[in-house]
């Protein structure tokens, strides 16, 4: 069996720029030329419509070097996702991507073919259900999943866009409060906070952060703490 | 039957002021001279003991002439709930609450009571699960309740903490957006964003907006739009 591979990025697109510009390289280099056609899912996008958002994606994808199509328009989405040469997650709602994915049935199919070694890239929504579950988003749960329990990639949680900063002169918690509500109601379970243009990419059990800036680190018990960009993270695969 | 009686208040905490600082006079105002005695809800707390979360709020209550209790002392909490001459549900975190409360029982419990005319209060997720489900929290979903569905006791969805402001250079939706989507997601579902400092209090089917700022209301496809404070928003009750 082919070594699991993974690129999850926090953000599709940096503040200012455009759509996936500052992943071009990265994504090249995950993908490389063996793979010339890529399998999106666009289930996260709420407000768009899915043709609307592919075409999009599409573009940028093109201007890297693949083709795209949606699994929103094959005929048998589980089919497509076992018959993909790589597979790629929008961004948008994490709720609305994971109730679709279940109600598709395609939570057993893209884990299957992400654990048989068919790249997978996701970014935002599509990075964080990577994780064991979906309870490290941002989002607003504006529909109901039969679960939070995700596709399980990686045995970490998850928080896409993380930041120190707030609202100004506004009340509620900081993202690393959330974070910390989450380990203390989640002994065990670490958290990776990836800041805006930070990615993980993961090849078998070697796991590194890609971008500019340091993620930080969430576990029970401890205080948080900060990796540098470029290090080996691959103690969370344990 | 009693005429339902609910005061929900956006927040707990005005920018700058003290617990509870800013909903003294409205908070006796609903709670009278006609009670005493107040039955207090933690649940929402995650990091903070709930004895201690009790001291705080009880002191706060003490100064406005309550004593307060909290249920998580009780030897049996619904027999406090079924028992009680009020209710205050804390803020904290979203599912968290909605979780415990499922687990103790007292969903049913506390809708029963409400309904029946026992004055219920509630502040930021202690308001939010006054709707018919959770899906327009702003909280991380830190623990899996076994539904989003909440006390209903109003048919309309709250967003507390309503703010049109956002994290200055980083990217995500607005809340209003986040909003939107729900609504795109859940047609003929109205949703009102009580901003910082905002109340609604119920009294039977009277809805009155209490504070300084207006609410915004959202409903799919129409333009959201503004509610001034003082103003009888009852229809949102049919």
């Amino acid at each position: 069996m082919a070594d699991m591979r993974l690129l999850l990025l926090s953000n599709s697109r940096n503040y200012g720029k455009g759509y996936l510009e500052h992943a071009g390289e990265a994504i090249r280099d995950f993908l490389s030329a063996k793979v010339r056609d890529v399998l999106f899912v666009p289930y996260a996008v709420v407000r768009v419509p899915w043709d609307d958002a592919t075409a999009m994606v599409a573009q940028r994808f093109r201007e890297l070097g693949y083709e795209l199509r949606s699994v929103h328009t094959a005929a048998d989405p589980v089919a497509a996702v076992r018959g993909a040469r790589a597979i790629a997650v929008s961004g948008g709602n994490t709720f609305h991507l994971l109730k679709t994915l279940y109600d598709t049935g395609l939570v057993d199919a893209i884990r299957a073919a992400a654990r048989a070694g068919t790249p997978y890239m996701g970014w935002s929504a599509g990075a964080n259900v990577a994780g064991p579950t979906i309870r490290t988003t941002n989002d607003m749960p504006i529909v109901e999943p039969p679960t939070l329990d995700a596709l399980a990639l990686v045995p970490f949680q998850i928080n896409p866009h993380y930041t120190d900063a707030t609202i100004p002169s506004h009340g509620g918690e900081t993202r690393g409060e959330r974070l910390l509500e989450f380990t203390a109601a989640n002994p065990g379970k670490p958290v990776i906070g990836l800041r805006e243009g930070s990615m993980l990419r993961l090849e078998g059990n070697r796991v590194t952060l890609l971008g500019d800036q340091p993620a930080r680190l969430f576990l029970a018990k401890r205080d948080p703490w900060e990796v540098e960009a470029g290090g080996d993270i691959g103690f969370l695969m344990t």
